[in-house]
């Protein structure tokens, strides 16, 4: 571990500086919070989970050409990332109706979209993360039209690899959300993390959810169905 | 009169079929209501007021060679139009910060926008009219991607031809809301009004509301600023 001072503390994770410029630490935290942070819990070993889930995940997907910050898992609770500017957009990605969605435009739960459906909410704690459209996004300035091209791409891009991946694993990859940052070049790549606390994730054959909604509405043990992913997508479980 | 049954009845309207095939008649009523229909009273003259300004909005809008719904001012509270079926999508057109949005998005009221901002809602009072986005509207079937193309250009079209329309008489065109509809061979045709209750209406100078926000706060006298309106664009006033 490393004395470096935090640059930045979220819900689920600190960032620290490195010796090496250019270089960020993530050490994931066990902290769980729903609802804009209203409902907070401490589940010991929720941090070694989505640290193993996304170090996997972001590996898979650099395998797949597709850019991201990710340099190397460090230790059960910590990785090392490019340093990037993250954009404050949080860009969800949607195969199956499921959460907020439903009740905003009346669908049925566990329909599924023909094509994904990509929505940008503005990444405001204090606007409770509204959604918003390209041309809000052109007004608020916070990406370029031809960075929000790249961004509708590379999250589809991103879709069909980790769809392929889950599937495999016997899992629906039913909706998830991912960030975006510039690096020192200006380029977009994909940041933050992809875990069972920023995904929807459905037992194939089941239907039984493995993600943040055993939390949201206290369905089940998160930590178990954590540790179920991790397992089924071929990581160490404990 | 006609004797036509009713067809629709609305918040401000009510549409009748007419002996001409494919023409309805719209007669404009004197009730406000906003909110969603939460706040409602009757303002005697409200329906000549919104009749007569969309019937002069329309007819600019025809001069400038935008295809619309209006045929003809048939009385002082009623106008004949061309039946389309009303696609259920808000849109809505920005040029400076104002209602919901500022809240939302966290704005200045009174913000000028560089270019204006378009939105869409799904027209469903059940569901509060949400915000949507392209690939909402694609799932839930309400428009096709070209429909949406034209929408769009059309709306900014409107929004240039009514900008200059209100500048000229003093007023500043901040927002606006429009609706579209299908005609018989399918063409998508501006439909609905365009009136003091579907536009924010600001003097140029004082910055006083000309519009539904008189009603909607409790600000002032609702006929008498819809008169105004009417007189600064060179309507029939009483």
């Amino acid at each position: 571990m490393s004395t470096k001072t935090c640059l930045y503390e979220g819900k689920a994770k600190r960032i620290y500086e490195t010796d090496e410029p250019g270089v960020y630490r993530v050490a994931y935290k066990d902290d769980a919070t729903a609802f804009n942070g209203e409902k907070k819990d401490v589940l010991q070993g929720k941090g070694r989970l989505n640290n193993e889930i996304s170090s996997l995940v972001f590996s898979k997907l650099h395998e797949a050409g597709v850019a991201n910050h990710f340099l190397r898992r460090l230790s059960e609770t910590e990785q090392l990332v490019k340093k990037v500017t993250i954009i404050p957009i949080e860009v969800v990605v949607r195969n199956v109706a499921a959460g907020s969605l439903v009740k905003r435009l009346g669908l049925e739960r566990g329909d599924v979209f023909r094509e994904p459906i990509i929505e940008f909410y503005y990444k405001d704690d204090a606007l409770g993360d509204p959604l918003i459209n390209d041309e809000h996004i052109r007004h608020l300035g916070l990406a370029a039209p031809e960075e929000l091209t790249a961004i509708r791409a590379n999250a589809l891009e991103v879709n069909r690899v980790l769809t392929a991946m889950f599937d495999e694993a016997g899992i629906r990859l039913v909706d998830f959300k991912l960030e975006f940052g510039r690096d020192e070049q200006g380029a977009v790549l994909l940041a933050d993390e992809v875990s069972p606390d920023t995904c929807r994730l459905w037992d194939l054959e089941t239907g039984e959810s493995f993600d943040k909604d055993l939390f949201r509405f206290q369905l089940g043990d998160l930590n178990e169905a954590y540790e179920t992913i991790l397992t089924r997508l071929g990581g160490i479980s404990r």
